[in-house]
């Protein structure tokens, strides 16, 4: 049995770490932590986790969750997250982080969208990106994974065998992507409030949302090129889950037929992400680790589908994923 | 014209108050208050009344709202209110108050319930109580009205002609109470979240909800004996409306029928209240100033049934027909 | 009073259009068909309308109607609409067809969107299209108006003075379309259940959506060129609500704000269409007859955002709004 | 591993079974049905099962069904139900039947509350009623378990431990329930429209609603005296959970808290109820087996509740336990 520890344990993606451990027959959760120093039980934290956990979130020096777990995810926000990890590392354990402090190479493009000086930027070149479907092979041995953003992989997830086919432009892709009230977090503001949200569909965060960077440093990587995209995330009057419709321009002959034999290809022997014929619903991947991809074409213009949860293969499905991976277990342990 | 101020605008009743009086042909509003002290305009705070107002939201003085307005509606949350209504009067005014402060008689309830001496106590005897299906007489001379809470109309107004009527036992009704969230105000708070409320339904305030006094207040006085109910409210996830679903106990070898043919008497000539046939649903009178009643026998248990729209019928739809009211007008003018 | 009937008065539209009316001071409605025999009461088929209309649902003919009504709101589905609006109009009538029957000027458009032939095409170049804010002048002496579709309009209104303006390419823009369920109808169908679209946002009529021709139609009107889209409609788990997320491309070297300010030019003296700062949401504009459009550049891609309540805007509040214009009322009567 | 069938694969049911097969280590399914004759794959059915299941739903006979499954899951619908269930165990299969055609011990009860002659009588006595928190020790050997119904059993289970013990009057006892929409079942009603269930709250089936003698039937066997009951049931604007609120008189001068420590003892060692100190929440439950319960005194009223998925621990999930404990496998196994 592997210890695990999560820091940052109150969040929404915290609770969906746990289900999902809760069912995992390899790990063994010692230790979550909160800033919160009155040690509440998580089962009043969480009180869905009831019978599934008896522990407490502590107010934990990241050396005693050194001491005590072998990988550690770490669910802090943004800065927490690159204070933690060094030390983290340090005390010996692997670690995998689902904030976006070790997700993009250059420090000079952090600071430009997070507004912070990044302060571990030399860690930041050799820190594996943890969307198996496209690195897998570097998880197996790496102490830190960055676990990649919602939109991100669910914008990636569908563009990738495209453009590594060099079927669509690699430049001004539209990504109109929609998604879930919870991925934008457990903490209290009027924007998040039921009846704001509910009965209500809007667009936010036009030109400066932070998931745009990261999209287009892994289809670059992808595809061998410089990928550009417009990216527009709108908020659904539902709980979870991400569907991206994606614009590419077309710079190929081949039939949307072709387009999904490559897609097909692309993703063979990847478990979690499913071609399928019918236009992808989020309601289909709630509460799962897959994203499902189709393409369309609406007249002349190329259309790709692309469905996750957001909080499962958008956040804490695949940091198990990744979990696995650095166990050397199979990559489903736990997620179907 | 009537010259009108919204004390507390920023909140989910002043804003439907807006919508019903851009409509009402007799009212001029000159003056909404914030806190916040930069000014935003209206539209700013509720971009839904873009075109509608053209006013800012302003930190006033309770002098200068004197100053502007004729009718003040006082939003204000409780202990708020007691504070602004005294000066109010004094300035002239005569004031709608949506808060809970002057719904209670009993400075002693009001302290027991809501934790805070009144510092008002000898106005809350002579205060009308503003549900005009009861109180119609009272109001067009007011100069201060205590509009009703929300939960509070929707059980009063269902349970009032069976208790008038002496159909049923006074003591130990039991009220399911069934609300939208937006009841529980626009001020950000973890529970209120659309993460956390949407897809549950659950219960809150068992025993120690605030409008229990007040229902029980206005039901000893419609039927002239002490009344007791046990009240019990639950969140719904959905943004507005609520159903209250009653069992009290029955008193009576009356029919089902001959009980909706009293209450069908009992509001003759009242146009908010429906007796209607069917169940009554949320859906049916939201965004309406509509309380649809009904009652059932389920073996030999009584059931009446009532619902509101808990912003309209059960706030600012009832605070505009008190205007109404009080300006002697049609019951009806803008709430249609 | 005018006398209106409404034709097909089961569905949501029509439903929409009485709660209108009832607060309409000039109309007074004599008939309401369906093609149940048994003569329901409106208020059993629509609840919402107790206490406000007291007529039976009728299985009358189109001769009948005609007698009893000076203007008739046909909410037929398609295909029937052409069947009964000659009959209407030949028996005095002045008509508002809400069906997609008179929409397209070309009756061979119509054979292949719509899969029938055409039965009334002489009347199809001449009739007039039902949205005010490009034909307002043409609508006063129509006897036949084609009510626009709700994609229709909401698209129609965000890109109409972009293209007049000739800021944008008139072929290839691409329209992501957000819309609530009420859309679909008021027929049991199984994609439309409660539990299959709550918590579910996905894609349909990729390619083959009936809207296309008909956004074409009048854009190219608008423009004086031809004009061609990507129409990508998509299902959001709310009651009603349109969000149009354009993508045009841009030739011009015009900022966003003069875009911006081309729109409230091109709308001014409109008061249905709000040019707003913010980026617009369905809830801004449910259960109104406002059109919010709002233009941002997100790199070097422009997007347009559009909002209607698809119901209200996008078909019965509209509809209302050419009642009005062809009675030479106040387009807002009945509609704040 | 065991052969597993399940008749009537394509509703909800059958859905929320299949997903937790998928995770069951012990069970294969051979067998899908339907009446819809082209042989439709499960994929297309349910397309969230696309990579976790690969065979057609087929129109098969219930011999063909017997002679490829060990244990067959008859979702139909009752009246389907008797009629398959005597030739499935004629072909010796064993059988979980998710209709209510079994539950009930008296075919003169069940004529009355469903409307028809039960056909396979004698059977009804010695069918195991598959509620393994109370009859746990019936299961393993059963060869026909009637599965619960969802409000019964989570009503059931908040009751139970109360009436055991003699907290509670046996008769006369209110039942509010609130259940999510997807109870109704997949096949199109008007009433089950996402447009008409979103944003309202109503009751229905009151003094007639099916799960009365059910409840009544297994409450009265676990007091050993004839137990009466008032069921309310309500719809909820929500997909799934259901929340009892269950207001009986008592006859105790128990504390609350020894009524909580009853229910604790009487489920002790029932690893799927949980006595929580919280209120119960639906969200809390959902998509688990786990039924939550909690006990209040709101002044003198006892207030009992109870809360479950209604496809899981309400019908899919508990069949599944019921499957572990027929085969003496651990109830948890696939259901954590």
């Amino acid at each position: 049995m592997i210890k695990v520890a999560i820091l940052g344990a109150t969040g929404y993606t915290a609770l969906e770490l746990l289900k999902i451990l809760a069912r995992h027959p390899q790990s063994d959760v010692v230790a979550l932590t909160t800033r919160q120093t009155r040690n509440p039980p998580v089962t009043e934290v969480h009180p869905s986790l009831t019978g599934l956990f008896d522990l407490p979130c502590e107010d934990l020096s990241h050396e005693e969750v050194g001491r005590r777990a072998d990988i550690v995810f770490c669910a802090l926000p943004h800065t927490a997250s690159m204070d933690a990890v060094p030390q983290l590392l340090d005390s010996g354990c692997r670690v995998i982080d689902l904030s976006a402090d070790y997700r993009l190479d250059d420090p000079g493009v952090y600071e430009k969208w997070y507004g912070h000086v990044h302060t571990d930027p030399t860690r930041l070149k050799s820190t594996v990106y943890g969307l198996p479907e496209l690195f897998r092979d570097q998880i197996p041995d790496a102490d830190l994974v960055a676990n990649p953003g919602c939109y991100t992989s669910t914008s990636i997830l569908g563009l990738a065998p495209l453009l590594a086919e060099g079927f669509i432009e690699p430049n001004g892709i539209i990504i109109d992507a929609k998604s879930g009230v919870s991925g934008a977090g457990r903490t209290p503001k009027q924007g998040t409030l039921y009846a704001e949200c509910n009965e209500s569909v809007t667009a936010y965060g036009i030109g400066n949302h932070r998931h745009t960077p990261e999209i287009e440093q892994i289809l670059s990587v992808v595809s061998g090129v410089s990928v550009s995209v417009a990216f527009n995330p709108h908020l659904m009057p539902m709980d979870r889950g991400i569907l991206c419709s994606m614009y590419p321009r077309v710079r190929t002959t081949a039939s949307v037929d072709e387009m999904m034999a490559a897609c097909r290809e692309f993703y063979s022997g990847q478990p979690f992400v499913r071609v399928v014929e019918h236009i992808p619903a989020t309601k289909h991947v709630a509460y799962t680790n897959y994203c499902d991809i189709s393409v369309r074409m609406n007249r002349d213009q190329l259309v790709v589908f692309s469905a996750t949860d957001n909080l499962i293969k958008g956040a804490s499905g695949v940091a198990v994923q990744n979990l696995n991976l650095m166990l050397g277990l199979d990559q489903q342990t736990g997620l179907i």
